[in-house]
């Protein structure tokens, strides 16, 4: 490993590329042709200034139709690292890192944002990795009545604003299951739904299929004030049959509250989220930790190394993927941060009309090929030389 | 549009980032902590350099296994711009491009290479622009028997080489019908099969759908001496699910001739074909041709422009995606180039026991899904505040 840090690439690009090539190398990589910044009230900036958190806006317009109206929707995007040692009492773990992020979910407020999303598994510690049951369970709760739904319906009535938060799932009616899922508040206060993550890493330290199941709600979209939303949370991204549901349920904008690491995933980060934004024309928000967590008991990786306590680092580089295959920067690698941007969400039918890829998908040919191919005696189509 | 061109965007990341800065980019961008260069022999740098085009090699690596010896196989994708006007008669025109292609497959030859792909539509300028019938459907000719087949199948055999290209196809015995096909030739010179494009587009100036239908042909797998090949067609990498079917029926390396153009799908290009290597656990070579094409009649682009004769710039920047998510430089954006990459084929089963998308993917779900989604009554699944 390097020994090298790089807090962010976007701005390590921006300081040593001369203009013409920057602008050349933002339109090739980013699909960006226009400055993106969204300026941001003094407010906001100075709640993320004293609570030494990151805030950046951009923005991503539409083109002027006669009909329709644009749909300006900001949305806000929080990654953060945890706040207390892994070793500190759970509720109080818990507290601290609602403390932080409250104040981001003001910040957020404060920016104007209607919809905000935390990372994946929020209030805790991603401590899987350890495969120990206890006390990492505790952290779970009910996605409908749980004390973090109850604290963040408060912020989302007073804030007017939609939040979907990622948490450990305790499902107490039906056996105390426990699940990994994202729910929704709407901006009225009141719970909206919840969606549990369909597919379940099997991979490095994520040992998640010890914890909990493969989701069984489906590939719902929320339809809020703000707009028609879906999550699809971490490891689903690496699926686009996932991203594809969403997407044919009519979702405008998808949440990827996430939780990986460097040496892991980092060069498939910004590839997967944005290729989902392209071939389903909507808007896309991966949201990744960040920081190196360290747990009380020494555990093993599966790769030879000897036993250790730490997990990660978790990279962050949380940034927003447009329908029309355009992106944000990221967010640093390395600090807590708020993204604030404001999307036109008639972009999505836009792109729609533009390029076509949902009229020429050939559903039914692949609704057919899918049936085949699950079945246990498929047999590939493979041509051989006589 | 800048006036400023970007030759390539690789080398202008080399120029200006410092070393340590660099080599974090290009693992963060590309998945690369290893110089990937191949060395490739004299003759076949000779070949490029008296044949006016550029020629490069990189390579991929896997980790060694006990019980299979490394499956190395050498690619070969070729991107090209067209060699006489588009006013020539068409048996010259297609000459034209025979010859220079010829020596870019005698470089690949020399280069070692098992297997070698065209760009779509390779024996002619992309012609689908005009919306004219004539002369342009002159192009067309049988896949198996057809004049170019034939005379690639002699290099096929020479050289011991399996060559893939994509042509305008004309289906004599089924009513003179034209389709966009890539033709699979055998390292004995044989031919191998056919593979007719999924997915149509409609957008831009790519007028396709006055020509011909979407493909029938399934998603055809070729087993050859060197691996299992297959086929994406050009706007078939905007679908995730044509990709998705060729890995099903087991490809290891999947082509993508195609034919597009800077200011409509160049901040895509990088993501699609690299997104369907991590999601298919493959090796994925897009490819792209160069240079700007004239028309004899002006035609017009929908756009509100006046109408014009030329289509372009096809800005090349042909690479290669591995299934760890891993990629090669691009060729050029604008010159002629052979791209040799060495694969080691194993790596595809290390990536899926590693990552394990292929076990996690839940096809019964997506079957499933699909089907409903699939009819006229389809109800998505929307979630609503009471």
């Amino acid at each position: 490993m390097s020994a090298f840090e790089l807090k962010n690439l976007d701005e390590c690009l921006e300081k040593h590329l001369p203009a013409e090539e920057l602008k050349e190398v933002k339109r090739i990589l980013y699909g960006v042709e226009q400055d993106q910044t969204l300026e941001l009230p003094a407010s906001a900036s100075t709640t993320a200034k004293e609570n030494g958190f990151e805030i950046k806006g951009y923005r991503f317009s539409a083109r002027p139709e006669q009909l329709r109206k644009p749909r300006l929707v900001r949305v806000g995007a929080i990654q953060n690292s945890i706040a207390l040692p892994t070793t500190a009492p759970i509720g109080e773990q818990r507290e601290g890192i609602w403390k932080k992020v409250k104040a981001m979910i003001k910040a957020a407020a404060e920016a104007g944002c209607n919809i905000v999303c935390t990372q994946e598994a929020w209030t805790m510690p991603f401590a899987f990795c350890t495969r120990e049951k206890f006390p990492w369970c505790e952290f779970a709760e009910e996605a409908e009545k749980g004390p973090t739904t109850k604290m963040l319906a408060e912020l989302a009535k007073a804030y007017n604003m939609v939040i979907v938060h990622s948490i450990l799932e305790r499902d107490v009616e039906h056996g105390e299951t426990i699940w990994n899922t994202a729910v929704v508040i709407s901006n009225s206060g009141r719970y909206l739904g919840k969606h549990r993550k369909n597919h379940i890493p099997r991979v490095g330290d994520f040992n998640e299929s010890t914890y909990y199941m493969e989701g069984n709600t489906g590939h719902p979209v929320f339809e809020t004030e703000f707009g028609k939303i879906a999550i699809n949370i971490c490891y689903g991204r690496h699926h686009p049959q996932n991203w594809m549901m969403f997407g044919l349920n009519g979702a405008e904008i998808v949440f990827n509250p996430s939780a990986t690491i460097g040496r892991l995933s980092e060069p498939l980060w910004s590839i997967e989220a944005r290729n989902a934004a392209i071939a389903n024309s909507y808007f896309t928000v991966p949201i990744n930790r960040v920081g190196t967590e360290e747990f009380p008991n020494e555990y093993t990786s599966g790769d030879g190394q000897p036993a250790h306590k730490q997990f990660g680092p978790f990279y962050g580089s949380t940034y927003v993927a447009a329908p029309d295959g355009s992106r944000t920067p990221s967010l640093s690698r390395c600090q807590d941060g708020l993204l604030v941007t404001e999307l036109d969400l008639n972009l999505c039918r836009q792109v729609k009309d533009f390029w076509g890829f949902r009229q020429t998908q050939r559903l039914p040919l692949y609704a057919e090929s899918l049936q085949k191919a699950s079945e246990l005696d498929f047999k590939p189509q493979i041509v051989r030389e006589q």
